[in-house]
């Protein structure tokens, strides 16, 4: 890593802003030597805090702000009047390439509208979309779109696949990613047209893409490919799907372990293995949704996360700056052009 | 329950047919008194097991076929060639009101199609849709459509919350059960147009469907609302991601109880609690999809089900005849076409 990374940090978005943002500096700092951080938001809460932290204090450059967005705040009047928020100022200072990447915790219709504006989207990206890495049975994958994109064309489906692709293998390493759209079967003739259109094309690009082919709900956390692809609307009811069974599965797991005496003390026996297993789901983990298909790098941590949540989406938007992701995703997007076999709906047999 | 209660099966459907139709018929007529069978397919392969099951022999009627559906057989070929296959035979004997439900293991999709057109929609139904039970962390909940609908619009989706009021409230014995639409957000302007005019027109329904408004991914798993309406594509996308986040979280609660000797002894002490968990997320439990808004029952059991998984799908079909469903609903949609504000379209204000 660079020894002068800088990380531009939203310090007013979330549920618990500015402390999980400083805190979770804090914790980022101890894992990345080296980076550096500018902070945008009400300098009056943000000191304070910085008083115990001084090795933080070193590294962070704070710019007061007087403006925040807020979780009410519509798209259209944050672009009105949100101009001096700290969401805004820090997604500046990408722009301006005075920082790598910027990271918030705040509202995410705002962000992505203000990232996608003020960032613009790569040449031959038509929309951003918004992908997260998920743990599966065979280790990660990446699944976009999450929910940027509630209608998604053809085209915008083999643009999230060339994206997820290069996201794969430069910032989780993958050789060879292989991706698959998400549908209801994975028969050729099943599903949308779109999903059908964009399978046609896919399956043209062969030589540099490794398509996959369809693949189904429960092949996301089997891990059956590396890259799922899918439009925002479904991308989103699976993602929280996952959320949800695995809060169930926690539920009923404590239930259990609460059963007996016998089982209690089977709790305390396994707890070390049982650790290790919520680690393996936690969702703090996985924090850090990251927009695809801008010029620069923005990173949407969950609005409710902590400190320990907030450090590992510093860490995702770290990672994608120190792989040169922008700069990759560039080139790839060039190399895919070229294989370009005209409209989508050409490909269609 | 009707001392004389038929249930027509179509024995040769499904990965390990007729063995798990012959066993699982063989299980539920131990749970339900008085229930009778008519089972359809080759009795060359019925007969011999029906040896060592005098009782269940005595109760069921087998009708022997030489043709079976196959589960590559399309729908088109199914329907000119298939006519005299046991699951045709199967589900014209309830058209016949010769039985009051049928199951079936086979092919989804000639299943739906076979048993649309022998029994046809309710009045007022376009559509049928899939619908089935899954464990909450309240309970349980149905949710609908699971995948018979790619494609729905806002009438298709009002009509599935009628039809899903209906079954939760006869076969679930749910009170006034609420109704949630599946989108990415409970704000009101999120999701597509068919979700928003749906959502629309259930709002003025409130005095005779309990509507709770928008529901997300993670509400599936929650019990949010007691029923779950969506369009096929995200439904069935929905269920088979639960399905493999259950494999996973069951995969890595596996390996921390095999990580140390500690947690080995600790699985011990805990396995009946375990097991008793185990049981709740069980999909054998929750094995039986229905076909919801047709003239009589249709069950389709899971393919690969085992016996245990195959008498639960009967199950399903004899709640649903014991409860009288069809009349049920026929009464209700009647009652619900009585407060039909006109077209869907004129519900968005």
């Amino acid at each position: 890593m660079s020894a002068s990374l800088t990380i531009a940090l939203d310090a007013m978005g979330g549920d618990n802003a500015p402390a999980i943002v400083v805190k979770g500096a804090d914790l980022a700092r101890r894992r990345f030597p080296g980076v550096r951080f500018r902070m945008f938001g009400d300098e009056n809460r943000i000191l304070p805090m910085m008083k115990r932290r001084k090795r933080l204090r070193e590294i962070t450059e704070i710019v007061h702000t007087e403006d925040a967005i807020s979780n009410e705040t519509t798209v259209s009047v944050a672009l009105r009047k949100g101009r001096q928020s700290s969401m805004q100022l820090a997604i500046n200072t990408v722009r301006d390439g005075e920082a790598a990447g910027v990271v918030s915790a705040g509202n995410t219709g705002v962000l992505m509208a203000m990232a996608k504006l003020t960032l613009r989207t790569l040449p031959g990206i038509d929309r951003p979309a918004i992908a997260a890495i998920f743990p599966t049975i065979r280790g990660e994958s990446v699944m976009l779109d999450l929910g940027a994109n509630v209608e998604c064309d053809s085209e915008n489906l083999v643009q999230f696949a060339i994206m997820g692709e290069v996201f794969a293998r430069t910032v989780l390493g993958t050789v060879n990613p292989s991706c698959g759209l998400l549908n209801v079967g994975s028969e050729e003739m099943k599903g949308h047209a779109e999903i059908q259109q964009a399978a046609a094309y896919l399956r043209q690009m062969t030589e540099t893409l490794n398509f996959y082919g369809f693949v189904e709900g429960n092949d996301i956390a089997a891990g059956t490919t590396d890259v799922v692809v899918s439009d925002g609307f479904t991308g989103n009811i699976a993602l929280k799907t996952t959320e949800g069974t695995a809060r169930l599965i926690t539920e009923f797991l404590g239930d259990a372990f609460r059963s007996s005496l016998s089982a209690r003390l089977g709790y305390v026996l396994a707890r070390r293995g049982l650790r290790k297993m919520r680690d393996r789901i936690d969702p703090r983990r996985y924090n850090g949704a990251v927009f695809l298909g801008l010029t620069g790098i923005a990173v949407k941590s969950h609005g409710g996360t902590d400190a320990f949540g907030f450090a590992n989406a510093i860490g995702v938007a770290i990672d994608m700056a120190a792989n040169r992701f922008s700069e990759k995703i560039t080139e790839d997007l060039e190399a895919f052009g070229n294989f370009d076999p005209g409209p989508v709906e050409a490909a269609v047999s």
